[in-house]
């Protein structure tokens, strides 16, 4: 019988289903990215030039970042919010950054070297600590797209996004209210003491070090869903990261890999979820922030398509129990 | 220059690029869902013993309710919730059932008469008058998947699903309470100040009849989503609809006519959005709902994937303004 399972941070039900494999058949196909070197924009020597002259705005070992090519925010106007009626529309202030992964012509980021994955996590550190400079921006997005199913492109060279906004997105606000209404019951971190639950319970767990814990989520919306959470209290990410990458590459690779080998190399996504911040500095639109909230990183590969209905009402169907999900992936041979 | 638009309804933030066509390319492929009538479970003569046995539940015309072969929801068992530490897991007590649009081998609503498009809207009222006399019932979602990219299976033959379920999900309570902000604020309802609105203004308009107004939502996630409201302010879908399922039907009928010529017969999603009730009758969670809610439906083109950040955070992107897709989908010749 499918089990109704309640999220623990956020207001939403999930449908479990209990049988192994349920609707397997429509699962995805491999993603395939292997493209050709010769037609591949980011293999050029002039990176710059074959990208549509856009800037470089950083470099960092291995790690570039420039502005997108077709970027959805700038900060190149007036900031303006302006009312039709009901309806209000602002200007998209802000910047849409491409993260050039490797110089080499490697698709996903499971095959990279250690060193070069940590240093994909300090550059968005370090391009979240420049935007939250900008008294305008709420906060910065930074995520990966991986595979056609995943909704990138394909053209197999890795990288991933950021994104500097003028506003928060609901489903981060979602959770800071979630772990809020939490830490006011009890006073402490929800986190924290779902991080003490699952080790202590284990069936959820998929991998563990020093610093970081992956497990499925009790209520996984998705099958093979993971949640990363740094054992160590801390809101946000350019922060709590910091001296850490090493360890959080080691977890991501490792995960990556464990995908790749058992899942015949899936389309995946994640995005870093990290406290919102008042532009300019500090946390003035959410004063017990720090206390509160607790960074993590949500990592989906892309096997099922979400229905409509999904779509509608925010009710998901995830036809593999989570706990099977953690022990097939535990058990995965590299 | 993208703008960033505010749903007027949840607290949700959309990015609208300006130019038209942006990331065409990622444009689906047809639904082409052609299939063969000889192997298709749902055209055997014993459609009862074809589909697995489970029994028929309701005949309106040409149109039959089952129960689904495969229920995530079954009134089987005695509903229990378990509190296991943060964590809440309930049986999935309720019911799911397949409603069969046609004894005929087609695919696509669209094409099916009038009179039988009007018997479907008038079973799944029937079938939510039915459940809601269930206590532990919360939500009737009414919904159709067609096209594997919407979610459903390759079989050519048109159905739709409902679900009787014991919780309300997350997104019907967010329109919910959007509604009511509105209500308490103004004294009006937000949906009949939006019709007025769009009525006037016209750019957003698709389609218009003697009882209902479709149009493509101001802050649209998806392009070509559009959202179908009728004039007559009701909160409830099984009541508004009585008397009018034949101008629903005309106007659904013509809407996906528009998609199959205009958008290479896309695969797409509806979901009936009505007012929760409390089981066994009236509306006592939320009181103020039959003034504060007005029904609706959201219907979705699949024409694009979801990228993975649009998962994690609730923010989307949408590469085409409603204003044009409006504009698309009125000019469309049948």
């Amino acid at each position: 019988m499918p089990q109704l399972r309640k999220d623990s941070i956020v207001d939403r039900w999930v449908i479990v289903a209990s049988e192994r494999g349920r609707r397997q058949a429509a699962f995805a196909d491999p993603v395939n990215q292997q493209t050709d070197p010769a037609s591949c924009p980011f293999c050029k020597p002039d990176i710059v030039g074959a990208y549509g002259h856009t800037p470089l705005l950083l470099t960092n070992g291995q790690v570039r970042v420039f502005q997108s090519g077709t970027p959805f925010f700038m900060a190149t106007e007036p900031y303006t919010c302006q009312k039709h009626g009901l309806y209000e529309a602002c200007s998209s202030w802000g910047s849409h950054e491409v993260v050039l992964e490797t110089p080499d012509h490697v698709a996903n980021m499971a095959d990279l070297p250690l060193d070069d994955i940590g240093k994909i996590f300090s550059t968005y550190a370090q391009r979240m600590l420049v935007h939250r400079k900008d008294p305008l921006i709420r906060y910065v997005l930074a995520y990966k797209n991986y595979g056609v199913a995943a909704g990138s492109r394909p053209i197999g060279h890795a990288r991933s996004q950021i994104m500097a906004i003028p506003v928060n997105p609901v489903r981060v606000k979602d959770k800071i209210y979630g772990a809020k209404r939490y830490y006011d019951f009890h006073e402490r971190c929800l986190f924290c003491d779902l991080i003490h639950q699952e080790r202590k319970d284990g069936q959820r767990v998929v991998l563990e070090n020093g610093e970081f814990l992956a497990l499925t989520p009790f209520a996984s919306r998705f099958p093979f869903e993971i949640c990363i959470i740094p054992k160590r209290h801390c809101c946000d990410f350019a922060q709590g990261i910091a001296g850490y990458e090493g360890q959080l590459a080691q977890m991501i690779r490792e995960l990556l890999m464990r995908f790749k080998c058992g899942l015949n190399d899936p389309a995946y996504n994640y995005v870093i979820q990290s406290a919102p911040f008042e532009g300019g500095g500090g946390y003035k639109e959410y004063p017990t922030i720090e206390e509160d909230y607790h960074w993590h990183i949500e990592l989906m590969p892309r096997l099922m398509r979400v229905a409509g209905f999904e779509r509608g009402t925010g009710f998901y169907i995830n036809p593999i129990p989570p706990e099977m999900t953690a022990e097939f992936l535990r058990e995965v041979r590299l």
